[in-house]
């Protein structure tokens, strides 16, 4: 029995975990501690650094509602959100990439007809969504669920506005036929920031970091014997695409916006979805 | 320009750092985010535990209040508070080593005469504490002030039971003369555990740990031209002193516990404080 050291440190907690532990709570844990420590000791932390941090994690956890995650907002900042969505998710050539889920998902959206319009506030400008549910092989996929949402022009969900955005605005279900084709309109949405005004923005000010994220359709597509896609396509050009205060982009996900001449709907916007059995 | 990926995680997250931002600060978030990545690579961390994690972080953050800092104990639970002490004190062989402050010092307690009995409420064994302070030559130190707290004969500080146990019940300051030696009286302390009523203590649980610290008075010893003293001194023979809750231990720190016969003072505990100039 040797007793903590600096040297020794990490393997002197680690020596502590009982012998009947859930076996991958060891490796988590053992592995946490770890990193950790080599954390403190490849730049020395101090005293003073440590105590503000615990204090950083303490109005961070403070910060937390019901309506408010500041940890995952911390974890999103980090790019620890996207580093586990990429971990858990990856993809054969051809796939659709993951992107991280969000917050503002909300289950059992209306389900509309093709072409309908999920747009409700009558803001924003008008754009056709459509595309394909298709295999890896380039089959269509029948019965897929489209679950679609976005911000409105305000750049402000529907959940984050009640009693000023109606219900279900810019949200929706859609299910594809033998084709694997889907189309409704929407609205091309707006960039807008994460909320700032919490220890996570006080962060991001001290690292010279915006808050806004690139404007993006968010997607969860789900078809029976395939893999759960939760992803955005994200609008071509947006000032904030090399700079996603979440670091949400991929280049594969970055769909083109087309300006229709001479139309109500003056954006169309198309994108297939490639599912990868599972 | 090239989007987060897998493989450029922790890079790519670092590319945002401000130009105007503090060196110091880029070079701590430069770390953390490095090694947090890849603490998830190296164990392919799941979406469900990040998700079982964002939860707990957040009950530690809550469970915080003026009187209780949750966050400081899963830093003192994973070695990380030690690690941290130990960073940054390093001292020269024969000085005194430095361990945690915990949570329970008071500053301003009352200074006593060298002999005083800091043990207001009668409970517990008596001991008789005494030694000297010295510098690196073994040279008395004149005027250090030796300020001392620990736990009743029930286990619990002062600060923990107002109104139970008199005000600065086992605490006090004493000033050495020329002779650079110290003596009270108090009582031979008694191994408690942390508070486990807290998300901290249902990890420690899961990893078949116990809450326990090994028996221990605290100092902190003062002089003008020396480095300021952060220490414990533990009682030999404790059954925690190789499983100490916080990883407090340290060889040098255990002291000698002599009984005494026939007296009112049942034991005496001789320890020698050597400080480092600075």
């Amino acid at each position: 029995m040797s007793y903590f050291t600096e040297e020794n440190s990490a393997d002197a907690v680690n020596a502590r975990i009982g012998a009947d532990t859930d076996p991958r709570l060891r490796e988590v844990m053992t592995a946490l501690v770890k990193h950790l420590h080599a954390f403190a000791r490849d730049i020395t932390l101090t005293q003073d650094e440590w105590d503000y941090a615990i204090g950083f994690l303490t109005r961070t956890g403070q910060m937390c509602s019901d309506e408010r995650q500041e940890f995952i907002l911390l974890s999103d900042v980090l790019g620890f959100s996207m580093l586990v969505d990429s971990i858990n998710n990856r993809r054969p050539a051809g796939a659709t990439e993951n992107t991280v889920f969000g917050p503002f998902h909300v289950a059992d959206a209306p389900i509309r007809e093709m072409g309908a319009n999920i747009s409700l506030d009558g803001k924003g400008e008008s754009c056709l969504f459509e595309g394909r549910v298709l295999d890896l092989d380039g089959n269509p996929i029948k019965g897929a669920c489209i679950d679609v949402w976005s911000d409105n022009a305000d750049g402000y969900y529907d959940v984050q506005q009640p009693g000023i955005q109606p219900k279900w605005n810019n949200r929706g279900r859609f299910f594809t036929g033998a084709d694997g084709r889907y189309s409704f309109r929407g609205i091309k949405p707006v960039s807008y920031p994460i909320p700032d005004d919490g220890p996570v923005g006080q962060m991001l000010g001290h690292l010279g970091r915006h808050p806004f994220r690139p404007a993006h359709m968010h997607y969860l597509v789900i078809a029976p014997g395939f893999q759960k896609l939760v992803t955005h396509t994200f609008v071509g050009g947006d000032e904030y695409l090399t700079s996603d205060a979440v670091f949400g982009v991929k280049q594969s996900l970055i769909a083109p916006y087309e300006r229709l001449e001479g139309a109500d709907t003056v954006w169309r916007s198309p994108f297939d979805f490639v599912l990868v059995p599972g």
